[in-house]
């Protein structure tokens, strides 16, 4: 029997999702689990291959599988392992620390199909390439604004994956110097602490107490539940704080994006993630800044582009585009 | 007769040099002719073309020659042209401005031998992969500290060019936000602005100026004529000042070298050009700053290396190794 399909998973902190993927990019059979009570290693690869071959039953056994590719937060697409990934309560030691789990050996012992295994935002890179905004394109940088900032950076055609498997993570790389926000990794200033739904949500906080004399909707809420929906929202509905509180995020995000450009040149920067909803109020801002700080040889040369993947089907099919 | 040598050419705005190179990596003839008075691009062509062809008759003719490479300021790879380069003064239109010049189809059809030209940083990373620090090395970025900053970036064992040809100007990546130093490029707070010779100059002078009481050897200097140089000889013989002008410059480089990290997840970043000379007084903050900023997955794993070219010849042996 023909090798027509591949299979997809995307595994995330709260849930793991999975999908059959045709040669078109359809997804024509796909399932989702909790990790819920899936606290070892143990009890999750039992739930997911329990999965997996439901889904492969469902389309007629594995030999029409040609491969499972896999987007996991820190992915290693060289080893296929997963390393040190703080979200995955599945994915620690005996004292309950994230450590390397040898993930897409594990899965393909258990399942009889090979395994190809990278991170979520380099997984986005190749779903982009293959089915959304950067079909056609050799090089361009992914950026992912979600509860993070990741990215995917393509070169020739093929994800930057570096020495040692782990390049790319431009939400760690300094947008501001000096008195720059701490970020979860332990440094400051990180692009993730002001390009992501979190960040955004901490900006609003910052500018609603450092301007307490102005009016704004987002009052209406208590200031520590502030999302970065709500901002949207509120931004959309022309509220003015809302508004430049997203000025504000796409003028750093840009300021960085202009730096990305002199390393590596690219076609275009695709924009992915919730944060992307906002639309002009973010892509605006974001263009100037970059414009007004990119070298003069790439002025008005590099695109910057919303995703046209769905945010929930883009990391299976990426991953699914990876086993072709 | 066996194509058995290629001829590396290197442009600079003062002169250009020019070796024969053997597949060992020996330059066995070269030739250095300055560029003054020539200043229209027939004249720099005919100047080049006699000292390539007598080079050329001196190893016994074109038959042994595969090619010749060029690395040159604003080369573009894909297109064999020089962009707007602003200091080459044959490189002018009729009203005196920078122009592109289809340079390596020129000179291949003047002299009957493919040429290949890339910019010099780039032909400086090819000669370390070559014959240099970088042997063996797959992913490693070549940093150049020398008049100004340039970067050549390899992945995969084949440098970085981009969509454009242009890729790799780290020395135009922002250092200094806010209030950075003006960079010729016209932005603010570029690498270059620091980590060059003249950075380190102008560091020295603005430490003197802020820092009157302090004792220092540079002050028996006038304060515009001091030099890196002069920097490192002080430094060298013990002056305080001078050593917190190189701490101070390792500090911004090792900074902006964590983020480069954070892109292309080298092995290694090989240090090029004249401010190497300062040895461990630039090595040791540069490495500080790198492991105090670099994400945590890549402390103590980037090595921070001097190049092992000789200065004046790498652009040779890395437009020459290019050609083979």
């Amino acid at each position: 029997m023909e090798q027509d399909l591949v299979l997809g998973i995307d595994i995330g902190g709260q849930s793991s999702k999975l999908g059959v993927v045709n040669a078109r990019g359809t997804i024509i059979e796909r399932d989702t689990f909790s990790s819920k009570g899936l606290n070892d290693l143990d009890s999750y690869i039992n739930a997911l291959t329990s999965s997996i071959n439901a889904l492969i039953e469902k389309v007629g056994g594995k030999e029409r599988i040609k491969g499972i590719g896999v987007g996991a937060p820190n992915g290693n697409f060289y080893k296929g392992t997963i390393e040190y990934a703080p979200n995955l309560t599945w994915g620690r030691d005996k004292d309950g620390n994230p450590t390397t789990i040898d993930f897409a050996n594990i899965v393909s012992e258990k399942v009889g199909v090979p395994v190809i295994l990278t991170n979520d935002a380099n997984a986005a890179a190749v779903g982009e390439m293959t089915y959304g905004a950067a079909r056609g394109m050799k090089n361009f940088i992914e950026i992912t604004l979600g509860t993070g900032v990741g990215s995917g950076i393509v070169i020739g055609g093929y994800v930057l994956y570096g020495h040692d498997g782990f390049a790319g993570e431009l939400g760690h790389t300094t947008a501001v110097r000096g008195n720059g926000r701490r970020c979860g990794c332990g440094r400051t200033g990180c692009l993730e602490t002001y390009a992501s739904a979190i960040g955004v949500a901490r900006t609003a906080r910052e500018m609603l107490e450092s301007q307490p004399d102005r009016a704004s909707s987002l009052r209406d809420i208590p200031l520590e539940e502030i999302t970065s929906k709500d901002v949207a929202i509120a931004a959309a509905n022309g509220d003015e704080l809302s508004k430049d509180v997203f000025k504000f995020t796409g003028t750093i995000l840009g300021r960085s994006l202009a730096d990305f450009v002199a390393f590596s040149a690219p076609e275009a920067i695709v924009l992915f993630g919730g944060l992307c909803k906002a639309g002009d109020l973010i892509l605006k801002p974001t263009v100037e800044a970059l414009e007004a700080n990119v070298l003069t040889l790439w002025k008005n040369k590099v695109k910057v582009i919303f995703s046209t993947l769905d945010d929930s089907d883009a990391a299976i099919l990426g991953a699914g585009a990876l086993a072709w």
